[in-house]
């Protein structure tokens, strides 16, 4: 039971058989089809060979069939993963060299390796840091850059850069370049995988095909597409009139590779390796969640993490590059019915028999209509609507995400997602270190407390009640002092404050040191220091501070019995006089 | 009053005059004379001249005067920035060389711009970041480096090394070169500092002297022991026995000097500036604080970010090197009776003074002496009695103390600081990512709901309450997903799903994206979603994103009120039996 938790295949291989089988079967040919010109189009995205695509879509997806907890998520080459692979391996070598190569079998190792130590100590939870706005505000930038990239093999010209502003100042000085076949093959190809994405499957239904297998037609487009082109570079002898095409293609099983042991390289891409990996993750389970969601199956993140980094590893050995679970692959999967991973497998072993037969078939495929491909693709990554509802909603997401897709868009992936996630965080401890507190009155002729501010209530000068609406830490410890020494400077005749800690989960060393200031220094202006509400445990670790003793006034069960008890004590130090008086009608000495 | 704002003494300067003068006068002088053999031991603890300790006691001092909030606070170069300097700028020169020198301005310059900077953005809760474990974790590391350190100067050997392990070994290795002479005044003048600490002060109690002057007079302490071992040396001619003396120290004002403007120095210095900077600020804003808290003066933390910066600055341009305020001299003035920081620039006229007269005198003064001055100094600083507090504590808060504690003497000051910040951060971000939350029923003829766990409560299968005790952020998100399906998978009967959002102050984008996700799932499962006691802002965020016209069930003023309508609404769906009865019964449609 307990292996069963690592290697889930024990779990979903008991009772395989039968039905499951032909639905798993009939999705897996399916996403194949898809899979073939995606994963040639990708590697090619990424600066590489375009084999390495079909290399990265097999066996990494058995490797996370035997440890991930999705059944139906498609793990193999993304877009975006492949840009951030492009410009992590570019900083160190020539793209399509064979130094960049080994850059990213390096680069998949060490993803391999830090989503697998991630799942082991259970650090899912970093993935948070990525919030929803700048995962959002990434992918959109991603998506721009991409397809703008792209916009160089659809003209038949150079360009380069990671940003736009270089990607667009490259294009525009090459665009006389243009070769005209290319641009013909390029924007035929784009615009039919367009229509076949919005029309095609409107078009099935209209001449009566049912919805679903409507849709799963339409996911075959791009091998149409591939297909058609190829047969107009052979007919029209386009090779020779410059348009670039994919060329020999080795008929080959994936080879076994051995990442590079270099400290100085493993360093200067540990940082890359950890954002593609943490991207990865967090797009990879939000797809693997949704999916599961549809049928009360359960994802568990920190399995996800050890799966997703099993698929890299075997990426590293076996000539592949970073690999995550797809979300367009993974719906095909989903829609197309598979059940268990065992349509991964499948998948994997149709990739294989594309790389050692198909791929002869391949060589005269224009690289145009890759692009096409990928254009088409990543389009549908870019949301601008989001954003809208962001501006509306909340202006410190907004300002996250915008932050995130600016630096992006003009300096790179890398710097984007460390720009979203530092803001995010900056905003979010801001937000800490000044947490919800209000001066609270008693509601008249209820024991309910309520904000000064916002309620007609009952008051006395000479005590003052603080409601603190949050924990208590390191972050906020500070205002907390600032605050209540500035309230008491502002009340010249209070002579008790009640802090109600009904909202106080938890009160940490730094919050604890800052109360006993507090505590001390109300002491000295003869300002009596109260609690109400305690929670249990937090009741508790005063207690094991010592600090219950070194408190001038009490604690007390409710606000009401506080506000009560200490009005008459109040009272009656107005009747006594003497300093010993006062703390004696106190009750404290 | 805008102006007053930045420039501090316009307010205090109004009215000045008699008595305060006085006060000022007299604290001016034994501060003056406390920091003289101060000044020149922290330059040498730094790696620098003796004179630099001087200059940077002059200028600086009133630069805070001018802009500075606190009354009492006395800036001037204090060990453990000393030792941070030595750090950072050992790592671009070799101590004592111009270029060290240069790099020492160049920190100065960098740390007063950050602080500046950070003040007019009002960045001050930046500091926050520095937990009360870490800083004091960092102290006491420092001070067992810096003690350890100087046992080379009282030897009379060499010794090198930032962390404990390289000192250590260092000074084992020399110790065989110890010079008699050196060792015997430094043990001597060290006991002799050590006394003067602890037992000075009661005995001149016991001759009858009050026990304020007998404070301050035990406070010149060191200018004594400075006098006596100068005569011994000169007496005894032990500079030709091999003892190390100060030697000769330029007689001038604080030379005018300009910072190198060298983009590559400055990008190498920038972090240590950085840490170096907040270090100092967190120090001294709490010291400030507790000596303004005896007087009921504020302290305005943002405004002192910029009295700091000015102060470094100054330090940048006369010659000094990275300054603070520091907790001794400030205690002394305080306790001496300064009233304003007319005080500081008094103190600052004796120690230009000094420079310019009465440096002949310190040519013999052995640095043997000064090392123990300095060893008395900061082994106030290490203090085991909070490491074990916190222990008992918090484990949590005790992990980032000692992670602290460990990576300073075993590594360094500045991985040291690090290591603790980015501990206390992911501990933070860690139990930030897993919110407090609790499944709560009614209390038996009462209104109040409370944990499940904790109370005998009513519940009903058909219904779930989980009250979530913290606003809702990226950090959270997730969790929250995944707590709420586990507990619909559950509860298989479950119709309807109640958040109590009593506690929840605020809900983010990525928060409110999960929200919506939440929603949707549960639509699918046929299970209603219901919100009760959503605060007045969390609602209008709400409505603004148009989220409660997607909510399959209503928002509920009171958890009460949701409750017993909610399980009226299960009761006649237990009647009715179709879908769209069912919904009707909940009359949602």
């Amino acid at each position: 039971m307990k292996l069963a938790r690592y290697l889930t295949i024990l779990e979903w291989g008991r009772g395989y058989g039968g039905v499951t089988l032909t639905n798993d079967l009939v999705a897996a040919a399916i996403v194949t089809i898809m899979l073939i010109p995606q994963s040639l189009a990708y590697a090619m995205l990424a600066g590489l060979p375009p084999e390495i695509g079909l290399y990265a879509s097999i066996l990494p997806i058995i490797a996370y069939a035997l440890f991930g907890t999705s059944r139906a998520l498609a793990v193999g080459p993304v877009a975006v993963i492949s840009l951030m692979t492009l410009t992590a391996a570019s900083a160190v070598a020539a793209p399509g060299s064979a130094e960049f190569i080994a850059a990213t079998l390096v680069l998949a190792l060490l993803s391999g390796l830090i989503l697998i130590v991630m799942g082991v100590l259970r650090l899912g939870f970093l993935a948070n840091l990525l919030s929803h706005p700048v995962v959002s505000g990434f992918i959109t930038a991603s998506g721009i850059i991409i397809a703008t990239s792209q916009l160089k093999s659809l003209l038949g010209i150079k360009a380069s850069g990671e940003a736009l502003p270089e990607l667009v100042t490259t294009l525009i000085e090459n665009a006389k370049d243009t070769n005209p076949y290319t641009l013909a093959i390029g924007v035929i190809a784009t615009g039919f995988l367009f229509w076949v994405r919005k029309g095609l499957k409107p078009m099935l239904v209209g001449f009566g095909l049912a919805a679903r297998p409507a849709d799963l037609v339409a996911k075959a487009g791009p091998i149409v597409a591939v297909a058609l082109s190829i047969l107009a570079v052979i007919a029209f002898d386009l090779e020779a009139k410059g348009v670039k095409v994919v060329g020999d293609i080795p008929q080959s099983l994936p080879p076994f590779t051995v990442p590079l042991f270099d400290a100085e390289l493993w360093q200067r891409l540990a940082v890359p390796a950890l954002l593609l990996s943490i991207i990865g993750f967090v797009e990879s389970v939000s797809v693997a969640q949704t999916l599961a969601a549809k049928k009360r199956q359960r994802i568990v993140p920190d399995q996800e993490l050890i799966g997703l980094g099993a698929a890299n590893v075997a990426a590293a050995f076996s000539g592949g590059y970073p690999v995550t679970g797809g979300f367009a692959r993974s719906v095909v999967n989903f829609d197309a019915g598979a059940e268990t991973p065992a349509a991964g497998a499948f998948t994997a072993v149709g990739i294989l028999l594309a790389a050692l037969f198909l791929t002869p078939l391949l060589a005269s495929l224009p690289i145009a209509t890759l692009a096409g491909t990928i254009i088409v693709a990543v389009l549908s990554l870019v949301d601008f609507k989001t954003p809208r509802a962001i501006w509306h909603y909340s202006k410190a997401d907004f300002a996250a995400m915008a932050a995130t897709i600016a630096v992006t868009l003009l300096i790179g992936v890398e710097p984007g997602v460390m720009a979203g996630v530092g803001l995010s965080l900056a905003l979010f401890l801001w937000r800490a270190s000044r947490p919800h507190a209000a001066i609270v009155g008693r509601v008249p002729e209820t024991e309910h407390f309520r904000n000064v501010k916002r309620h007609k209530v009952f008051t006395d000068p000479r005590i003052l009640t603080i409601r603190i609406d949050e924990s208590l830490t390191y972050l906020n410890a500070r205002w907390l002092e600032e605050f209540v020494l500035e309230e008491i400077a502002a009340h010249p005749k209070l002579k008790h404050l009640i802090l109600m800690a009904s909202a106080v989960n938890a009160i940490d060393a730094s919050a604890l040191e800052s109360i006993e200031a507090i505590n001390h220094r109300m002491a000295d202006a003869g300002v009596c220091l109260h609690l109400s509400e305690v929670k249990g445990p937090v009741m508790d670790a005063l207690e094991r501070a010592h600090f219950l003793h070194e408190l001038t006034g009490r604690v007390w069960l409710s606000q009401n019995e506080a506000f009560e008890a200490v009005l008459e004590i109040a009272n009656r130090e107005e009747e006594t006089q003497t300093p010993t008086d006062l703390w004696m009608a106190r009750g404290l000495i």
